[in-house]
């Protein structure tokens, strides 16, 4: 039967997050039943806010005028225009115009695209990197994949960047960056840009977490970078999903200043699905208007707060090596004090994760982020959809079977 | 610039129905201020009516009820549940479990992951062909793509067809036919469905218009057959586009006894794309009901009336070859007898279209169903949008230049 198929079809996996959220469904009610307790759920990148009702209002409305009929390939103009607006005014990416955006159907498939060009070439990235991309889009694609290990404190070797980035035909950054929730500042990307326009290697930006940064730290697009202005071979990847928590209305966008990259990626998006939802496009109308970003900075403000009492819980567990997240909502911690040195393998890769579900816990070992064995004894742990109280009792879980 | 890129993607192209819509639009206020008159438009795939507001209330009342989060793989149990009901009493396609389906972006998404699954393999087909299969999904997926013809009256040569079955790894068929308005017999499905069984060759079966049939015919899935009924290897597309009038919102899907095939063509959607809009997915849980069906009935019988005075117009032409269509919603006449017999090429391809676009009708020529050549002097009209006093115009414009 193995044969009959395009091979890189048996080469891809859903997202290990995914199990990980089925496996823990599967023990949530028997730890009920043996501890009395309910699990705590660190694992997902799903956010507990509602969706803005001016989104769904707007999405409703479409609905009932009517607006029901073939989108326009790549976008209809109206909400193109609105996301130029909002490309100029927060992400200072300038100049551009409808041509130089597609909408897709989230970050996900902007950037599913967005690799799909570079199908059957070479592709490079800071580890620990999302699953999604290892598991999905670049097998998916054909495409070879080198990663580039951030260091222990998350900054970034240039020289071991520059090798790689040298032999490769795009290079892909995650910013603010998931897992560790790192932003990369200006000076990174200005230095990461120069390298990649040195050796005219293409950059896909995936800006999936713009909005959720905190103390007040400003998110910037590579794309934004006077000295990367006359560099075309930028495509930059956003999504509606995480700033107005819809993961499930699917809305995203791919923008670059290479029209051709544009137009590609355009036709590959018919090809796959005949364009975004009619209505769901309505949602780009509204949503980066004061009333609907107001209510998204409250939340960033409690998404800030989670992040606080999960800092401070963790640092309290002597010997867990603990970077602060700045952006997104996830820390990946470094466990690897407490694990056996003897372990090899899985037995290795999913010791604290098996530790962590047994006691009511729900992680993501980092294996799930590297697949050359990168950060083996990190963990993500996100902070989406848990509320403080819960935060508080999942990290004295976690500090109790450790010390 | 170019080889920079995947050269599957250089060749894709938007439909060229898009692009004649698009030339249409350009030139209706020329011929409105020329002549005075309203294009008659024949070339579109969409339908004029309206969503059924059970659906949109559907979706409307999953946006309040805050079912704005992330799709479950493949589709969500309900619907699914739904789904598997209406195969198993409308279509016949009986003893499937939800492992046998996978909700996707319309037929396009259901069909391009169903070619995915073939990438860089051998596929055949009757001619006339669907543009988009021709246009899309085959350079997509680096197919090679042999046409079988049908004959004059759209009867099937069997001789030929099964040459070339046998010399290809999949069979594409769409069942009621775009653009001739065919429904294939039981009896030709089943020879059709032994030619395949007999060489080992995958069926895709795109039923897009399977609810668009007229003199109380019924439509007949090839996967429900006694015959094929231990036959694994066949994959139906469904969509919810024309039955209910939402091209725009985007439901479809694809269903296999091969649970291998479903399984990877979920977890291709959900790299393309991480799952269909999750609100949008409930429009499956109202739409089979009574009272939409009915909905439906109604309007297929309107579609019926038009296709009657768009057939007597047709006929009325002396020396027009027309076949009256018994399903969708297209006629594809012959014109040979008024194309001049020392054009050639462009020219002679183009040369109806462009004779209807002087008097202010608009159709799709013959040239965009075939990539080899066959039926170069027929066109395909659509009565999808066009109610029964423009029809009769339309014809009456097309009669005054042909006669």
């Amino acid at each position: 039967m193995r044969e009959k198929f395009n091979p890189h079809m048996h080469e891809i996996e859903i997202s290990p997050i995914v199990k990980i959220s089925e496996e823990v469904r599967d023990r949530a009610p028997i730890f009920k039943k043996e501890a009395g307790k309910e699990f705590i759920l660190f694992q997902r990148g799903e956010i507990d806010f509602k969706t803005p009702e001016k989104i769904t209002g707007a999405i409703k409305n479409a609905l009932d005028e009517g607006k029901t009929k073939y989108p326009k390939a790549g976008g209809e103009p109206g909400p193109k225009k609105s996301l130029l607006e909002k490309l100029e005014e927060f992400n200072k990416i300038k100049d551009l115009d409808p041509d130089n955006i597609v909408l897709a159907y989230g970050g996900q498939e902007a950037l599913q695209l967005s690799f799909q060009l570079f199908a059957g070439k070479k592709a490079c990235g800071f580890s620990p990197i999302w699953s999604v991309l290892l598991e999905n889009f670049i097998p998916y694609s054909g495409i070879s994949f080198s990663e580039v290990p951030l260091n222990e404190d998350f900054s970034i070797e240039y020289a071991k960047l520059e090798n790689t980035i040298e032999q490769s035909d795009v290079f892909y950054i995650n910013n603010p960056h998931n897992p560790t929730g790192k932003i990369f500042s200006e000076e990174e990307l200005s230095q990461i840009g120069e390298i990649c326009k040195k050796y005219g290697v293409f950059i896909i930006s995936d800006e999936a977490y713009e909005h959720i940064v905190f103390d007040n730290k400003n998110h910037v697009s590579i794309a934004s970078l006077s000295e990367l202005y006359d560099y075309q071979d930028i495509i930059t990847a956003f999504t509606f999903s995480k700033t107005f928590s819809m993961t499930g209305l699917r809305l995203g966008y791919a923008v670059s200043r290479n029209k051709i990259a544009v137009d590609l990626i355009r036709k590959a998006d018919y090809t796959q699905t005949a364009g975004v939802v009619t209505p769901i496009q309505e949602s780009a109308l509204v949503g980066f208007s004061g009333l609907v970003m107001d209510e998204v900075g409250e939340r960033v403000g409690e998404l800030q707060k989670r992040r606080d009492v999960l800092y401070e819980g963790l640092q309290e567990i002597k010997g867990l090596e603990v970077v602060k997240p700045e952006g997104a909502f996830y820390f990946f911690p470094d466990f690897s004090k407490f694990v056996p040195r003897d372990l090899k393998g899985k037995e290795r890769d999913w010791y604290i994760y098996n530790l962590c579900l047994e006691n009511g816990v729900a992680i993501v070992p980092g294996c799930c982020f590297s697949k050359e064995g990168y950060f083996p004894d990190n963990a993500r742990l996100s902070f989406s959809a848990t509320p403080p109280e819960k935060i508080i009792e999942g990290v004295a879980r976690i500090r109790a079977f450790l010390e």
